[in-house]
This record gives structure tokens, sequence and C-alpha cells, in this order.
């Protein structure tokens, strides 16, 4: 009874629990005992709830009253992953205000929260666009940034926000600077635009194809999130969340077109998207000293994600 | 009258204006025929008006929504001065997240303003803080920043801010990093605090003395400000504003007693204050190629403020 009642004392609040990296990882954080306190201004289907051990939503947007009045309902947390926020550059060109918002005005909230609640851990996911214009390859976390985004631009801001806090007030914090993120159940960007084009018949992107990604599972980015909360400190490392291995749009297209169906074959316009890059690479290897490494193999998990989208669709 | 009437079509926003650097920022472009309209949380003193030129005073925080309702009444300006924001280092370390609404997101509601009306240019006073821990003498613009206050982290942040929506949307806006302002009819920090100590026959002071700062008058601010209206452009040029020469806190405080009277000489506790480094020194080679140059006489300016200081009190 003591061993659980202690289990249970660590809990974690993760904001934007409804969205895709948000529900993986409030499963990493039950998985490892914690009792989750999920947040986010989007419902929650309550089958999503016990699949991914939420004990508890509230539905609510990430201010810092609201982080407050939860506290005084379900208890301080022990953690904070603040998941919440936009994740579109292109929505960041047409809104930037409110990509501010959601970004960098949120995060200092939750650092607020963290200020006045000192024994909190915060982990803030970052982006690979904060890199934005830098060339070099791999990218490493003590290098040049050079965001070429409104988006890239504000994660930055919130992971210079997340140092202030620490060296000014002794905020345990860590940043992930998240690559890629995919997996199933993601009904956004690439994959899922090709999986619906493969079913419309019409295999055709924008862009080159020649850009290259480095790309995460989001099992792994969650991973990667449950132990940053272990490397929060008011120094608050900056990590980056990828595979250390670049892979083309091409190549993915490729591969999922092959899952698909194997003669399906992508084919590109051409056109270069404005804020998008030409190469990120991670450079793992601070990750990896800290006990990171990512593990899901890339070409099961795209088959996975086509089985995935068929099973949707009753293919 | 048509000339008349192209001068008038000038207009400039000063928000903040009812702050000291606001009043002679104000000052300055009404003296250049700009139609001034003065924009603050805090009330103005209806002799302040005329006295600096305002034509309109608007009573408001200075978020987007006033900034809209204004342009609706008194027409779009063709500047807007963003003097508007708290300059305390030390409120910032009491309420970091009250010193970021009024220092950061102020500052992204006025370039979404101009983001939205293409015209505006805009000047955002950033501060010398922004350099914190760097010791490299003079500080130039392109150097590292390493700011140890969160007004400092606040600072930066602005700056990002208008470099990333010159960037994105082709907002021209310069910023001002201002070093320490001082002037006749500044009622707060150090030239304040030494004629109110003189007055009661306590001439001690916190710190070594030894701290040294680059003294900017307000008047040559105030030309400065004016000046990177034109400057301003979609690279946001960042710009010193000092007069590259550093004079000690102890050199200041001995220069004030002997104007108040021959005998008075400063005593100081030795105790070092958070957030105060040692020593700024502006390099104003960037500001000198742009065309601006400090022509204050520093000693015949102390002298003004303790003049100014005792007809207030009528001593």
């Amino acid at each position: 009874m003591a061993a659980h009642r202690s289990e249970m004392s660590r809990s974690v609040y993760i904001t934007g629990v409804s969205g895709f990296i948000g529900l993986h990882t409030a499963k990493m954080f039950a998985d490892d005992n914690f009792a989750v306190i999920g947040i986010d201004q989007r419902p929650l289907e309550p089958s999503d709830l016990c699949k991914h051990g939420i004990s508890h939503f509230v539905k609510t947007s990430c201010v810092l009253e609201s982080l407050n009045q939860i506290a005084s309902e379900h208890g301080r947390p022990s953690v904070i992953v603040h998941c919440a926020g936009s994740a579109s550059v292109q929505m960041s060109f047409e809104d930037p205000r409110a990509d501010f918002m959601s970004n960098v005005m949120t995060t200092v909230d939750v650092l607020e929260y963290a200020r006045v609640n000192q024994t909190v851990r915060v982990v803030v996911p970052s982006s690979a666009a904060v890199y934005g214009a830098v060339s070099t390859i791999p990218l490493d976390e003590e290098g040049a940034v050079r965001p070429v985004s409104p988006y890239g631009v504000h994660k930055l801001l919130a992971e210079q926000l997340c140092r202030s806090y620490g060296a000014s007030f002794g905020v345990a914090a860590a940043c992930v600077r998240l690559f890629s993120v995919y997996g199933a159940g993601l009904r956004k960007q690439l994959l899922w635009d090709a999986c619906n084009k493969a079913d419309a018949h019409n295999f055709k992107f924008f862009g080159t194809g020649d850009e290259v990604r480095d790309w995460l599972h989001v099992v792994d980015a969650a991973r990667l999130l449950r132990l940053a909360a272990g490397w929060a400190s008011p120094q608050c490392p900056i990590v980056n969340g990828g595979t250390g291995i670049g892979i083309s749009i091409r190549e993915i297209l490729s591969r999922i077109g092959k899952h698909w169906q194997p003669s399906l074959v992508p084919i590109f316009s051409g056109q270069e998207r404005r804020g998008d890059p030409q190469r990120y690479i991670a450079d793992t290897r601070l990750g990896a000293r800290l006990g990171f490494t990512a593990t899901i193999n890339l070409d099961e998990a795209l088959l996975e994600y086509v089985e995935w989208f068929k099973k949707e669709r009753g293919l």
C-alpha cells in the first residue's frame, strides 16, 4: 500500500494531450506509473482516456489560471510536459499572432506555474524548425539557429524562456527539438496525405521530393520526452529528437507507395515550399550520452501506417 | 496649404508616451512636423500634451484591439515608436510574467498591426540589458548576447520578433539598444535617488560604485529613435544607443554630489546587485555610420538635473 501510494504520488500534467504526441506521451508516463492529468482545449474521446492511461482529462486552454485551478482539484504535478501548441509552419505564416499565443504565451504560463510551485519539472517539445536555414549536417544543439518561419522563431523563443526561468528562478526544464515525428494514428502531414492520395489513385505531391528529413517514430518521441523529464534542470538541456539518419521525402513516399501497392510510384510538382529547408538531420550525440537512442524501424513503421490507414478506411 | 496637408499626413503613434522616453520622443517627432498620437495606460497631464507636441492622447493599454480602434478614429500612422513596456530589471525578477506581457506581448501586437497595415514603420526601444554577461568592451550589435535578467531576455525576444516579422512579412522595423538613459525630469533610478539622498543628508548607496555605464541623455535617445524610423527595414537594423564612453556610478554620483554642494561625497555599501553587470559601454560605430552621434555634454546635463530637482523641491 505504501509503495502504491508512493508510486501514485508521481503525477504528470500533459498539455495538448489530445494531440498525436500528447496521447503517446500520456501512455509512456502512465506505463511508468505516473498519474496522468491530460489537458487540452480540444475534446478527447472517452476511449482514448483508457487506451492512453489518462487518469483525468480537463478540457481547457493552457493558461496560468487553468493550471492553478487544476492543481487545486487534482494536486500539483511532479512533471509538466507541454505538448500544447500549434505545429504548423504554414499556419504560422497565415496567423503569426495565433502561433505566438499557442507556442510562446502558453509556455510562459507553464513556466510561471513552475516558478511559483518550485518542485515541478517542465519538458517542452521544441522543433527542428528552430535550425531553419542552418546548413551544417548533422545539426547540433549548441550550433547556430536561424529559423525561417514564425513557427521556428516562436519555438526558439519558448526555449529561451525555459533557460531564462531556469537561470533566474531555478525552474528545472528540458527542451526536445523534435524532428519529423510520424506514426500510425497521425491524421495529417505527409503520410496521411500520401495514403489519401494513394486511395484516390492520385499519387502526386508538391515539392521536389528531395527534401531530407530525420524521421522519428512517435513512440520514440514519447520515450524521449519521458526521459527528458529526468534531465530537467535549471540549466535546461536542449536535446535533439531524431535518429541521426536523413531520408528524403521521395524515399518515404516511394516506400509508402510500395507498401500500398507494389507498382505505386510518387510524382512531384518540382516546386519548393516557403519555410521548408532542404535538409534536416539531427546530431544525436547529446541524446545518446544522456541515454536516448531511437529504436523503431522506419520501414516496418511505414508498413504499419499503411495497414492502419487501410483498416480505418475499411480497405 | 498643400504643403501643410502633406506634412500633416505624417503621423506617429508613440506607445508608453507618458513615460520619460515616450514624452521626449513625442517632442522630437512633433518638432519634425509629425502629428503625434500618444498612447499610454497611465494618465498624462494636460500640460504635457502641449509641451511635448502631442496632438491626441489615448488612455489605453497597448493591445492589438486598441491600435485598430485608434487607427479607425485618428487614421493609420506612418510610424509606431513602441516606448511602452516595463523598464525595471528588479521588477522582472519579482513578476517575470508581467514583464513578459508588457515587453514582449505588446511588441507582438504592434508588429501584428504593422503586418496587417503594411505601410507602418516600427521602432522598438530595446536595452543594453540584452548583452547581459557579455564582457567584450565595447559591446557591438552583432556580437554575442547573454542576458542575465528576465527583462534582458524579454527585450531580446522583442528584437527577435521584429526580425521575424521583417523576414516573414516584410514589416519595416528598427531596434535601438538604449544604454543608461538619463535627464532632467526622470523621477526614478540613480540620479533621482541621488538627489533625494543628498536632500536627506544621507548620500549612501548600494553597490560598489565601480559599475561602469554608458550614459545617454534622453534628448539624444529621442533623436536616435526619430532617426531609427528612417532606418526601419525588413532586415530590422539593431543599433546601440550609447555614447561609447563608460563612466562609473561612483563618478556620476561624485559629480552629482559636487553640483549639489561642493563637499558632498558618495559612500557605497560594497554589495553587488543581482542582474547588474559590471561594465556596459556601447560600440557606436554602426550608429555613427547611419548618422547618429550623441551630443549632450554629461556634466552640464548632471548640473541641469540637480538644478531641476532643487527647483522641483523649492530648494
